[in-house]
């Protein structure tokens, strides 16, 4: 999509302001080429706290496909009630980020899978007993054989499909997509003055293509130091380069108005403070409340089609099942 | 439906064998007087962890709907990561319990709902606080206008949609109401005979009717002590009488396959070992490995069509919702 828009952008002279190519947000859609076994598999998983050791905490306890993709937790609840280090991002749309995690030491959707279940700090289930689990189900067997066309149950292979389910996680047809694709009645006047706004005053050099953001990393703080009692470094946890302290993926604007609360460290409850604050120490910027005002309108045209599927079923366990653990010795403490 | 197999009865050497009212156990349906507004909304409210004062735990985190409305935990995850005193029991159909929880001790399931939102070690939220989560939130105040006719939001009426979307949660069309319904195909040889020695040993005497259980109470442990080290003792702790003393009600047994572990204690893995334990207690009688296999079949058979709807989709808090506090000090232990 960013291709055709460049490619698209020379002719904008030639056409309506409204064409797509002017734009530098982009519509969202829904991927055409997903596997539906595979994809299947991975939503029954992403339901299943069996991945975890205490058989309570599923991928969806902390990107809850009820809520946005996210918690709305300041920070997450793991194994043990332990408290989560950062905030949970959505996972909506999330295939179409550069990198996973808030530094983005996973590089795609399978390779962030796999971290939270083993994390100690999250759902604390070695990778080895997780597949035990999963291949002592034999339903899960039988989806297995259909999609991959063995019996094999590995890391990879549950890694894949839940991240195959992720892909589907796209939401289209927001307000502001459907004035992108050309219906000027979806947006009011105040949501419009909102979205120049936000393109005027530089919001959108991070935020913009297909997820308003999620393409590049930014350091937090650009023009101000980001106040913040958290104690994550971004990249630098990854790379080591003293350039790369506090900064994080920039985060996708769609559905924004259901993710909160805000930052990587979860500390802003409000879309107001949280356009202030970016104002401030990334573009050095004080909005005016009515500025502000007209800026959270415009975001909240961003909420798209939520996920709308069938509650998933899960396989039942056998009597070969390694037994749910939850109250066991606490695991020591983990980073996420 | 009991009082029409009662009154069938004495008809029934007139009739063929396979006639309803000749079995002691009757097909299961859903119900035909649901107010789908109210069941909406309990939906909603069943999913929604901004219920309890974590904003992390919900109805389904304990009774979860992809897993036979069960959690499969030997006992549940409260608040803080307190250790449940008890074996959650399933939700469907839960409509037909003579009362709700082990013990009896909530008349109905408006009554049961508000028990876990405010009790110390599940979800601890104090009623007045859960009340004021969702009188803050516009899409339920909608919908309640719409449910109930104006915008006053209580306990009462929180309880009340849970309830009704609860009556909601029944299990038609398992094979053996198949069989029941006239499809003599439906059942192996195995399953029949399986339930022939249900009857014939004296397991129907407690479980029958359209839950195959749960309409009444019953000691565990009639012919010999139940051996466990749960305190819990039943009845006794509501009516104070010494003859209530381990009188637990009867559970359901529609979809026994899925609700592992069992018991009140949830200490027992296997339908097999459930089987031979209930056989020793209850009816002081030893199942041979073939008769415990035969009735495991047969129970196997009871798994009806599974909660089938959209997985719900929650409006969004507001700045004027009270934030959950995961992480707060934890309130004082309490029983279940």
């Amino acid at each position: 999509m960013r291709v055709l828009a460049i490619a698209l952008s020379g002719l904008s002279l030639l056409m309506p302001l409204s064409l797509l190519a002017a734009e530098p947000i982009t519509p969202i859609s829904a991927p055409t080429d997903i596997d539906s076994n595979k994809a299947e598999i991975g939503k029954q998983l992403f339901f299943d706290p069996r991945l975890s050791k205490s058989g309570f905490l599923s991928c969806n306890s902390c990107h809850n496909l009820s809520m946005g993709g996210a918690d709305n937790l300041t920070s997450s609840v793991g194994h043990g009630w332990q408290q989560g280090p950062i905030n949970s991002p959505t996972v909506l749309n999330s295939a179409y980020n550069l990198a996973q995690f808030w530094d983005g030491r996973a590089a795609d959707l399978k390779e962030q899978a796999a971290g939270p279940i083993a994390n100690p700090g999250e759902m604390a289930q070695p990778h080895s007993v997780a597949i035990q689990v999963i291949a002592s189900i034999p339903g899960y067997v039988e989806s297995f054989v259909a999609a991959y066309g063995d019996e094999s149950i590995t890391l990879d292979r549950v890694t894949d499909a839940i991240a195959e389910f992720e892909r589907t996680l796209v939401t289209p047809n927001s307000r502001f997509d459907q004035w992108l694709l050309g219906d000027k009645t979806a947006l009011s006047g105040e949501e419009l003055e909102g979205y120049q706004l936000f393109k005027s005053s530089g919001c959108v050099g991070c935020h913009n293509g297909p997820a308003v953001g999620a393409a590049l990393f930014q350091k937090t703080g650009l023009i101000k130091p980001y106040a913040t009692d958290n104690p994550a470094q971004g990249r630098f946890a990854v790379t080591g380069k003293e350039s790369d302290r506090m900064v994080f993926k920039v985060p996708t604007l769609r559905n924004i108005e259901l993710t909160y609360p805000y930052f990587h460290d979860g500390s802003v409850n409000t879309l107001e403070e949280a356009v202030n604050i970016m104002g401030e120490i990334q573009l050095g910027r004080t909005f005016s409340d009515l500025e502000t005002g007209k800026i959270v309108a415009f975001l909240k045209t961003l909420t798209g089609d939520q996920p709308n599927f069938a509650l998933p079923q899960l396989p039942p366990s056998t009597p070969a099942t390694p037994q749910p653990d939850p109250f066991g010795p606490k695991p020591s403490q983990a980073r996420s």
